[in-house]
């Protein structure tokens, strides 16, 4: 099972690669800078665990594994505009991703901005641009929970939220909410996105979806505060040690790194006790989460 | 006719306003310095251009004037988006705007780019949060065209290319090419979604229209040179003379006062002929174009 989850890992993520490169404007496009700069954010690199996420939940909703993956780059394509400005002097002055300098490092900081900027609006232009759900107004409706859980009352929210307490004690519930907000909103949507891109799933079991995805969204931060934790900056590809550095509140520095463990495997059982509901159909989402909480980057 | 122009200008700019206010989150709402800035970034102030074409275009399909309100508040809330981030330090660093300080004066500058990302998100949300047109499918289309408009190969392209250019002498066609992205796209943007509001323009008309659009944005930015170029800062509500100071290309750098000033007078001559095919149902748009090119501010 593992040989072929990697196989079916590697065959999303190139599908990915291949669509982004695709719609990403060229470097022969003017403004070639900018060009440059959306493409040197975006594409070779990274997990892509939100479009496996909306892989494989296309799977589950037995829906057109193309629709799947436009869905997978829009999600990817605003966690990318999100990386590219949390990495800015102004927010976390970072200079370290994916292995690679940061954008405003290889570029410059106006580039980055315009950068983010504009992944985000081709999040949008591409749920626009082509049919990803058996109705047009499912369509509009994926477009508005991908708008409401990247916008201030979700991802961007979550940021702002960081940054108005950093140096500050939280406690458990607000570092919670942050999360929810920071990086869940968006593993949700992905999820989301991916089952709504076919109407084989009824009501009920969309419900128990998104019960799913707050889970996995959770687990995805309890081990990344565990990773930033632990793990050495080579491995990362990132700035290891900065959340401990900025004296940023984690989960490991509220919980210690046993408990932090503890929740994340809590948190997994949750999530499998969902998907066992669905059967085997939910195979590659049981897979999914298992290599978001067992990943060693 | 001036008058009931004018009155009929105040209630679109109030109906805006209004919408604008009730869709924003409060400031009472985590993260409350987010949501205090964006409201501060977008409500009380601006002349609402766009808005007003898309109200104007909207009358002239005979459009329900609530779905013009709404297309005309996410265009807004780009060209607000697109301000907050254009003063930020590391691109026109300005510090005054709409005759307030700008967004990271006021806030910081991380929140100035959390602001203007979250207002970029918000025009989504509105766009796919309710019935705006006849049919789905065209809602969809007017999402893409929005989402075409502002990204780097509209209004954030233009600016990019604006960027690229600073300190080098541009030639009228370089300079044209550059607001027809950085400005004119996103005036076109507002003209084309107001008129899809309803099926009641044909294609051609549809088309006849987008060619005044055109007509009207590059008009718009002549003005806006001129502007820049004669007021004072106490006029403009933003610091006047930059361009000039910044050794930016402008209209008038190229073509001077006079010949700037006729350009500009021939872009509505060629706008009101194409609006004069449709008769008295663009009376609206023919008021909203004088205002655009007759403008002190």
């Amino acid at each position: 099972m593992t040989a072929d989850f990697q196989s079916w890992t590697s065959q999303c993520q190139a599908a990915i690669e291949d669509f982004l490169d695709s719609r990403l404007p060229g470097i022969d496009c003017v403004p070639y800078r900018l060009h440059q700069a959306m493409r040197y954010a975006v594409l070779g690199g990274g997990k892509r665990v939100r479009p496996l996420l909306a892989f494989a939940a296309g799977e589950l909703a037995q829906a057109d594994v193309g629709r799947a993956a436009v869905v997978g780059a829009a999600v990817e394509l605003i966690h990318a505009y999100s990386l590219v400005h949390d990495d800015m002097p102004c927010m976390d002055n970072d200079v370290l991703r994916r292995g690679k300098p940061t954008c405003h490092v290889e570029f410059d900081e106006a580039t980055a901005l315009l950068t983010g900027d504009s992944l985000q609006t081709l999040a949008f232009e591409l749920l626009s641009e082509m049919k990803l759900a058996d109705d047009p107004e499912t369509q509009l409706s994926m477009i508005k929970q991908l708008a409401k859980a990247s916008g201030s009352r979700g991802m961007a929210g979550g940021q702002a939220f960081d940054l108005d307490n950093v140096g500050k004690t939280l406690t458990l519930p607000e570092l919670e909410f942050m999360h929810i907000h920071k990086t869940g909103a968006l593993i949700r949507a992905a999820v989301m996105l991916g089952a709504h891109c076919s109407n084989h799933l009824n009501q009920t079991q969309l419900e128990k979806l998104d019960h799913f995805a707050k889970y996995v969204g959770l687990a995805f931060q309890v081990v990344d505060d565990l990773l930033d934790a632990e793990a050495t900056t080579a491995t990362l590809g990132k700035t290891a040690g900065k959340d401990a550095e900025n004296n940023k509140p984690t989960y490991v520095s509220i919980l210690g790194i046993r408990e932090a463990r503890e929740l994340a495997e809590k948190l997994q059982h949750d999530a499998d006790r969902i998907l066992n509901e669905f059967g085997d159909a939910a195979m590659r989402l049981r897979q999914v989460t298992d290599f978001i909480i067992k990943r060693k980057f």
